[in-house]
């Protein structure tokens, strides 16, 4: 039997180093890196362990040392002098970009209160901020009459559940969304296991991917995931949505649900909701929205339509940390019908979700996959408070405004030519080498497999150039087999001088890379 | 088409609020709360309605307005006054506290640069430090010979895979361990889906509930999972343990995995992993160690033995969020076989990971199920670069000696007896009545029916009175149906006079409430 006598510090954290580290944070929170910083001081894993070497060490060696203050607080700077700046305004690299100051300190005041949103007990505010916040952002999808909340419609016996969750990330949500269908539909799956029945998802080509990650780790099997080809836009074609159910009868297994993606991640395209609400109500299917990126059009009186139809939908996830700009991660998953949260995911661990502690009809950690959980609704309650509905509107209607403004540009310009469908706050183009401009109004519907593959392996050298020289992070991907850059906007920081800056460093990068690709 | 020629500032934050918010998070960082301060300041959920109303409200309107900064911090401040207290060295509640400064800064840093952890070319030093980070908790398990990462291992077509992945929990990690096993038994069902056949987990009574949430999540079936019972210890029996995967042969059914707990919830006991290995290696079960806790114990010399064995399991899940005092959340799942990672999870969305991308053989996004995911690995490597092995060590160590030290002065006072085992840095106990104090050395063993209620009745009523004045935070769990109190120690601000103090405090609302019970 040890004892301890006197008062002991077992880990002493230097005041120096804290300061420090809380200096460096808050004078990135101030002054964010913008104009001609960089967007990213690129390194090279060697170079990053050659920079660290200065410092700390990038690794742990079998007996770690401690390192003093000042070595810890250089490898701080290292750490961030060489990370992506996702608040500069040339980074339109992914669907999440300049990050709401308001999010950030949000953000730390819940790492600094450090706890968890299982239960009322350990997080009494928090428990009550998603509350407020599920019902706003329920009734904004229409699910819910109004969006107040106050403590008699949350608290006691008689109160009503929280329309959803918080969610890490928007896989983690359609994947409990996809549980909640399969356990509408069998709920004797929960606890005696899948018989062998083939149940089938239905999503649209242009569909995330977790779909079938999540068929697969639910145990349907990514096959159950049925593809549904696109019209022009990108949209989900509801008579082949029609057809597909169909041929599903004919082989004997069963249709469950249907994904409805609310832009989708290369070209932001929409699915048709009520369309699809339509079939799904017809055969009985749950339907699931993938509001990930395109759920904050929500936002924006001039940009909702684009989700008509969402209030039909059993299951909804939309993720605050992408378009509205919360820090990762603030992903919410909202149900019509809350009540089957509880039967679905409740397993009533007694030392845990006890009915003699106060209050306790508020926990909702019964009600999810997750024991603890990070408190991500701070940061999105105080951003909504300090921004109001109008300010969050006007952050959704300044992206579509820049990707118009990027449209047009495109359009205009001899340089570049549009790639597919582009909706909503996305653009989708390439560049073009100066012999294929004047020849034709469509150079792209013409080319040969040569030029194909050269205007392929342009898109990576440029996105090179522009990572060596830190002067834009801009995404591309292969479209029909063929790279090309997406510029994705939500970051309020970009201005219309940002956008025609990055196009003309892509035309520049495009000029110099495309001879050495012959 | 609109067309924007003015730069503009969609979501204006006001300068004010955010060195505001900052300076309140700050102030908590440096001078947490202590002492006589209160652990909770109390309010129910209509106390808390009433007191936001006083600033900006908790609920959002239909057209929910801005509102001044003055009134969104005076909002944050309530928040902050009314939230639990997990750093005051008398919140002894759950299975976190105390988080470590160096880690909080660590996330703020994270938070502030705002990226995802799936892409060397989003993350490239956290993408680098996970690499680091991961190696060297795969070597304390015993997974890899040394713990040394550079640039050749973690870089290029032949570079080692990272041995684990970072995951929003331990729950999420215990999923995806079991999936993993799944995939490595019967690797047909990611795609064609399970067919019906019975595959049985085995996990001890006191083992966590996600190993049923899982089952049920993974289309198992919650039925799938089969308890072993524990030895006095609550360690599971291994001979238990061979007569069930007998009796699920006799069933017809598949023994799949076995999940030995390395700190269970309420006791803190520990399996005995080599002798589950045995066992696993004998059938040829995946050995799936649930160290969410106790896994910290392997930084101690002195405690690393418990988990003797654990370099023979398959996986092995370890919050370093719980014990190590890393903010919410920071759990990393290690595999032996690193390379089973990517067959098992990935679906190859080539808008995201490129072949043709610079170092993107780095890119962890396809080895696991998230995509985007929080950078939860730059507190962990902050915080292990300033206290080194030993400082790790020596948080560990203090615990267990508090724990040692609150064995010890239960047993010595006549107002206390222990319930049940009490293992590592875990302390379950109750109050005893003075009546029943002098009469048996072993007063619980033959309690009425009545009496036990009254006991069952009073460790709710203590807890309301520590909630209602701030003393102190202790949990509560029912133990063979009735309730007792676990101290659990990790906080390296709790001093030998705290654990006096709080159970001084125990015995005082004990004498005060013990009365009314009858």
């Amino acid at each position: 039997m040890r004892e301890m006598s006197e008062p002991v510090d077992p880990t002493p954290t230097s005041d120096e180093l804290v300061r420090g580290l809380a200096g460096l944070a808050r004078d990135h929170l101030l002054d964010p890196p913008a104009g001609a910083d960089p967007v990213i001081d690129f390194a090279s894993p060697a170079e990053l362990f050659a920079t660290f070497d200065r410092s700390v060490g990038l690794g742990f060696a079998a007996d770690a040392a401690p390192h003093p203050p000042g070595a810890v607080l250089a490898a701080a700077r290292s750490l961030m002098d060489h990370s992506v700046q996702t608040r500069h305004p040339r980074f339109l690299n992914q669907n999440f970009a300049g990050p709401d100051p308001v999010s950030i300190v949000g953000d730390w005041i819940g790492a600094v209160l450090n706890t968890t949103g299982a239960t009322f007990e350990a997080a009494p505010v928090f428990t009550l901020q998603e509350a407020a916040v599920l019902a706003k952002l329920a009734h904004l999808a229409g699910y819910r009459a109004g969006p107040e909340v106050d403590a008699a419609t949350v608290d006691g016996p008689t109160a009503q559940i929280a329309p959803g969750m918080f969610c890490p990330g928007g896989s983690t949500a359609t994947l409990y969304a996809l549980q909640l269908a399969r356990h509408r539909l069998r709920p004797a799956v929960n606890q005696a296991g899948a018989d062998g029945e083939k149940l089938v998802i239905f999503v649209s080509t242009a569909g995330h991917y977790s779909a079938k990650k999540s068929a697969a780790l639910l145990g349907l099997g990514s096959d159950a995931v049925v593809e549904i080809i696109t019209d022009r836009d990108g949209a989900m074609r509801p008579k082949a949505l029609d057809r597909a159910i169909a041929e599903c009868h004919v082989r004997g297994e069963t249709p469950m649900a249907v994904i409805a993606t609310a832009g989708t991640t290369v070209t932001a395209a929409f699915d048709p909701i009520d369309e699809i609400a339509d079939r799904c109500e017809q055969h009985g299917l749950w339907l699931h929205v993938d509001g990930c990126y395109g759920g904050s059009a929500l936002f924006s009186p001039g940009e909702r339509h684009r989700l008509a139809g969402v209030e039909r939908s059993d299951s909804f996830v939309w993720n605050l940390h992408k378009m509205m700009g919360m820090t990762q991660q603030c992903s919410a998953l909202l149900v019509r019908d809350p009540s089957q949260l509880g039967p679905c995911f409740a397993v009533g661990a007694d030392y845990l979700f006890q009915p003699d502690k106060a209050h306790s009809t508020l926990d909702s950690g019964d009600r999810t996959f997750q024991c603890a959980r990070r408190v991500d609704v701070a940061k999105l309650w105080l951003a909504w408070k300090a921004h109001g509905d109008e300010g969050f509107a006007r952050r959704v209607e300044h992206a579509v405004g820049l990707a118009d403004h990027a449209r047009s540009a495109i359009e205009r310009s001899p340089a570049f030519a549009p790639v597919g469908p582009s909706n909503f706050t996305n653009v989708v183009f390439t560049w073009l080498p100066p012999e294929w401009r004047a020849a034709n109004a469509d150079p792209l519907s013409a080319l040969s497999d040569a030029d194909r593959s050269r205007l392929h392996r342009l898109a990576p050298a440029i996105k090179r150039r522009m990572q060596s020289e830190g002067t834009a992070m801009v995404g591309f991907q292969p479209i029909d087999g063929m790279n090309a850059f997406r510029l994705i906007f939500m970051n309020p920081a970009v201005e219309v001088s940002d956008v025609d800056a990055v196009l003309a460093v892509i035309e520049r990068y495009g000029e110099d890379e495309w001879p050495a690709l012959a």
